[in-house]
């Protein structure tokens, strides 16, 4: 079958509308059942010449959780610093819940990735996007089932790569955090807090040739 | 409401099994209006700070039209010589749509990335991984609409990026292409072309630290 029911195709737009980059977490984890089912939908996803470049890593050791909540504080200071005016804004907004969330996963980038050829001559970060991909899938599908995430990308790298021994070659893209959560963002936290607003869609896109009049002074 | 129905809930998970990367098309253009829907769909990703990195240039020329397909045929050809022992494999392997397809889309990430900080320190990729999840939506919504898509990597950043009179710093990261098809693929082309086999999601997930055993010898 080709196209879906009026009502599937209501339900995808639906969780593609209401998923959120979630901050605030109840307690309790997740159950193992549905974790296991994010998990399947994520690697699900779509990669370039099918190479499957993620890996997820659950954090269930408490002291290793909050090394990496240790290290995304550190990130976040640093990061106020190099914000410049906006430092007092940006430390007023709340940007992660690595410790309160039930369920905390990294993920990564495998290892090895040089050896995959198709798709990645000339642009070898795709293997990213097709990380990035099994994200989403995973955060849609976690909306579906009342499920809040957030994506943190608040740390060092290589510290978070040696904290939890990735080999030479993996790199850590994402910490996740995800967990039960009192109600959904009615719109995205950041805009509720007045850090940035949601475009208009027709300046995103263009037609033959870049067009950029997003100064009043077409370039293109 | 925090928990979708049962019904939305299978929705979801089904049109993340159910995406195909397409290379094969049926003539004919989109309805404007669901070009809309897929744009919207995409334009509610998430993106890292907020920031809305992406940009889409629609190419309605078909002289444009064949010239992105000369890049893609070109790096197809070189990708084939990289690849070495698996050069005739892949040759045989139809690997894009962009002629046949009924509506071509360049995704780019857009200029002016540096003024962006947040969730960006260290990880300046996390644009990249933000068009990626807008590109992710994009699809999905396709897909219950009945409608193909295809994300092609192999191309030129640079010939491609002059092509469309990208502004310094942007950068074209997937040519998409979007059209009407005869079947879906039962499962991801790739793997019914014994390119490639999809792999047990167990090996892919760790817990607290990498364990490699994709070889038989743990070294984490």
């Amino acid at each position: 079958m080709r196209r879906y029911t009026d009502s599937d195709i209501a339900a995808v737009y639906r969780v593609i509308e209401e998923r959120r980059d979630m901050r605030h977490f109840l307690s309790g984890g997740l159950d193992p059942a549905l974790l296991g089912r994010l998990l399947r939908a994520a690697h699900l996803g779509p990669s370039v010449g099918f190479m499957q470049p993620w890996r997820f890593i659950r954090i269930t050791d408490q002291e290793l959780r909050q090394s990496v909540y240790r290290l995304v504080d550190e990130e976040r200071r640093l990061t106020a610093v190099a914000l410049g005016e906006r430092q007092d804004d940006f430390m007023r907004l709340k940007v992660e819940g690595v410790l309160e969330c039930g369920e905390l996963l990294v993920a990564a980038l495998m290892d090895r990735r040089e050896a995959h050829v198709f798709g990645r001559r000339t642009m070898p970060e795709m293997d990213l996007a097709s990380v990035a991909c099994a994200i989403q899938n995973l955060w849609l599908a976690a909306r579906a089932e009342g499920v809040g995430m957030g994506w943190v990308s608040l740390f060092d790298p290589a510290q978070l790569g040696q904290l939890l021994a990735l080999p030479l070659g993996a790199r850590p893209v994402a910490v996740l955090c995800l967990g039960h959560v009192g109600e959904f963002y009615s719109e995205p936290m950041l805009q509720q807090q007045k850090w940035a607003e949601r475009q208009p869609l027709e300046t995103m896109v263009f037609e033959n040739r870049w067009r950029n009049d997003e100064e009043g002074s077409p370039s293109g």
